[in-house]
């Protein structure tokens, strides 16, 4: 290949990659704003924590789990610390991608749990969970390549897995005091709409180089129509939501709609580059429903407490985008295009080998967690909230405001509950 | 072409489209940022809709519209759905600038605006009227190209048609209650500048792919001077607007001056790729007060309620930028380089046409739009604010502890009308 | 050369200028974040003045100073206000870049500076301050190249150079009121992490291009190695600041680990191109304590008062990334790398050259400014807020009802020297 080919698929890449990168910030504003101010600091640290530690996991073993010389197609078994010859544009675009799991996770068990609990699944997530997942589709040498199943950018290697290992850990955890009481399902509202708006539209924007850099190359044939199925499986989304919700409940749901668009986004990430506009609109409108439906399936009849809607956004859209491949694939193995029912049994294959694997070592590696410390905080924290607790600082200025008020009455001592125990503390002391 | 100059153009169109994409962010914080934190989630519904649904509606008809195979130069008449063969990469840049009409006047008719009439806006903007001015100007047969009118990038095209729009629209809806009483003008604030100043900031960031890849290659001779001449603007605008109202209200206005980037952004829009750098930061310059001035004349004089602002930055700076290229242009067309009145009447020419065609197609639109749903909301909505009444969810949580701290005292309840009600909505049941 | 490797290369450094650009955003956020919400307006206009007048600063005198030809080594005299031939890709892209050591400043001076000193600081800044560090180091003709001192993107540059002004600056103003009491050091806390975390990420994401770019080529044999060196610097930073933090305070904290990110990232900025991850790690590692430990001297022991922490920061991790080349340089130059003590010396002469000069031009410039306007504002506008006092307008609207709400008790009205005084502007008249 030319020079010059060669550098602007290089720019191409890292372009895709630090967009990936800003995914990681839009992940923390949709997780701090759908969850209560008191415990804004420690989903934002977590975040930081997820993608920070998370790569440096990945550099140490879990590339070469992905990528190294495969074992039977099961994962990889070459270039721990990035031993060897490597693809260095490669190899930051997957890092970028690779704490992407642990973050679903962090959303789901919001507001409650130990930190270091949570840095133990980050380790865990990206160490070997991800990775195998990852090795079997796109090392080029795992079994589900050799099956024929396609996964293009992740509806399932990352946004499934994510979300089982986000369901298991939400059972194991626990959910928040006060969601579940005497029969009744409270509804925990968010703390700013606002910065998950903002939140939302980071992630969008980080898709395009999400889907639209896994082409690896800017090839002017495949790119466009990767970015148009990107945008209008998400757009689609958001407008079927709206209407759905209308329907629905009578109006149009401020968190739910804006949900619609991750719902839409995870639903294309497997075909954006096998489907056609018409086709990501189908996707995206179809992941409408699965989203409200599958929300309040989990919340109510599951009783699994997931407060940012992890696990439907994730899980049953990235199943529903990894079967629609079998559906929509314009190259000959659509069902919708004539391609019979072959390519959609082998994605719903992939789809299960996913879930039964993230499933049993999730489960194995919260088990060996928890021998070390504690899954979830103390009742005491919990009811304080985990910033003042956990991280020394209220998040909010105003917090402080609303707690020096509330010595005037009773009732208003009563919200207190929502924010962070001020104290002051001991950083303000003489030098 | 050579194939790696395919493909950088490629990567240069495919970035200008993704921050395009951006600037919706960019509005919507904009916008929930300099209105009340009651219509908070109502104005981010509003945005999230105008960019999702406003793209279908542009695959579907609009840029059949704006680019298809022409009826005398007016409209064009061919690729409905993009039936045809269609450069998929222009077609995904070109959608990202269809809803940016709609969604300056979303801003322009905030906080009162019933959204099912909104929904009935974005049709209408995406549907035709934006198409049909994109035709004569953008087509390559369109009137106003034969005539030699120039608009690079949208001053007129976009920004000036968004905002003759919202004059329509908020004139045919009306003020916000309280806003003009009794012969008074109420300065009614947005809730939070910081949100509003983030918002300028990705709003500038997207407007350099915004102009920046209106060249549609990546052409090394162009492409530096459209982006600085960008820049320059938009940073001459601030300053401009800090020193003016220094001088004409005492201090240095906080919302004003940060409308004033985008006072100098939209002007430089028009004429980006062919202006110098001087020229660009004597658009800016006069931008300045054209806002500030224009901002007052429109609240005060016209007791035209445009909570934003978006008909003085986009309408009157729009004009600006547009007849600036007569006075700019430095390929030998504008007066202050010796090309005469020529090319600045057939800029006068275009804004008229634009504000013709505008003005009397939304006011036909919006008078078909309130058959069938009423243009605002109820008196008691939006009193209590549209987030609630409309989307079931307050758009922060500090609004819910105002309410009860409000029992305590008659002064705080009276403040409440600021605020959304935040009743124990239906989804809070049992299940 | 070729004209698609010209395109290509400019894709990459118009998308780096955009990023840098994207930084100020980063920058005001941080600020504002980190700081009381009677000041967010006025830092945010700061932050949108340094940007903005800066580059207009730079374009007409700076520019020339640092690229011109050189007199002696010491500084340019050439090219004022861009006359003659210049690559105008290369131009903007330093203009993003010069305003970021008034930036830094702006931080550290936060909360009580006079606006129209701060405006001379600017000017002081991007007229010959920074341009100055720049001629010696990145012109190609200064003393420091010819000596074969190495900061690839500026950890001395830049960082370094804003910091060193930065401390002169806080010294000259003064500490905050309430800062220094009675031989006591109060913790005075930013009104809003979240907006802090924001801006930390927006930071992190226009690094890759601050770093990136300034390969000025998209090199495939380099611009992998730049980004990944970058990222990891900072994920290390995030990482050890969480663990040391919690090592010393028994917490992993909130801001000092955002912090954390910042730190890693201006240590790399020196030798992204010259050391292995590995090194970019160990640059992180090491930046995290050097921050935490710096932060408390300088707040503790030198008693200056830096709201955001921007001394620590960008000056102290500025002088170890700059010496850290000395350290890990993998092209033979390194201590580590059998190079000897021989760059290492040279760095250090270039660090005290940078901090020689900025600390004694700034000297000599602020007792200039404060001849015409007072460097900070009087005790009553510091105490009710620069916010209402110098801008008009309170930041958010929460602070009106909380005002109106505290004439219920003494206590709360106790709190509100926290909040703008916002009383009924002169706006609010009949017209």
């Amino acid at each position: 290949m030319n020079e010059a080919l060669l550098s602007v698929n290089l720019v191409w890449v890292m372009l895709g990659t630090i967009l990936v990168f800003l995914m990681h910030a839009g992940f923390a504003m949709v997780e701090a704003g759908f969850t209560r101010s008191k415990n804004a600091v420690n989903i934002i640290m977590k975040n930081f924590l997820t993608i920070s530690l998370g790569a440096v996991i990945y550099f140490l073993c879990g590339y070469a789990v992905m990528f190294g010389d495969t074992a039977g197609g099961l994962f990889g078994t070459s270039g721990f610390a990035l031993q060897g010859d490597h693809d260095l544009a490669f190899f930051i675009f997957q890092t970028m991608f690779a704490a992407t799991g642990a973050t679903i996770l962090s959303g789901a068990v919001a507001e409650r749990t130990n930190i270091f609990a949570y840095i133990g699944v980050i380790i865990l997530m990206t160490l070997f969970v991800y990775p195998v997942v990852g090795h079997w589709v796109w090392s080029g040498q795992g079994w589900l390549t050799d099956l024929g199943f396609i996964d293009f950018a992740g509806s399932t290697v990352v946004h499934l897995t994510g979300a089982v290992a986000a369901c298991i850990a939400a059972i194991m955890i626990g959910p928040r005091l006060g969601k579940y009481e005497n029969g009744h399902v409270n509804v925990i509202t968010g703390h700013s709409i606002p910065l998950g708006a903002l939140g939302v539209f980071l992630l969008w924007f980080g898709w395009f180089g999400f889907n639209g850099a896994s082409t690896l190359v800017a090839d002017p044939s495949l790119v466009p129509s990767v970015i148009a199925n990107t945008f209008f499986a998400g757009a689609v989304g958001v407008v079927a939501t709206a209407f759905y919700t209308k329907f629905r409940y009578g109006y149009i749901d401020g968190s739910l709609t804006l949900n619609g668009a991750l719902a839409g986004l995870v639903g294309i990430t497997a075909g954006a580059a096998n489907v056609s506009i018409f086709g990501s609109m189908m996707i995206g409108l179809v992941a409408a429903p699965l989203l409200v439906e599958g929300l309040r399936f989990i919340e109510w009849k599951l009783k699994i407490d997931d407060p940012v809607g992890a696990i439907a956004v994730h899980g049953i859209c990235g199943v529903w985008g990894t079967l629609a491949v079998g559906l929509f694939d314009t190259h000959g193995q659509g069902l919708f295009y004539g391609g019979g029912l072959h390519l959609l049994g082998i994605q719903a294959i992939g789809v299960l080998a996913a879930i039964v694997w993230v499933s049993v070592s999730v489960t194995i590696g919260l088990r060996v967690i928890q021998l070390f410390v504690p899954l979830r905080v103390s009742a005491e924290e919990e009811m304080g909230g985990l910033d003042v607790s956990e991280h020394g600082t209220p998040a909010y200025e105003y917090q402080e405001v609303f707690k020096s008020s509330a010595i005037q009455g009773e009732t208003f001592a009563q919200r207190l509950t929502h924010f962070g125990k001020t104290h002051t503390h001991e950083k303000t002391t003489t030098s």
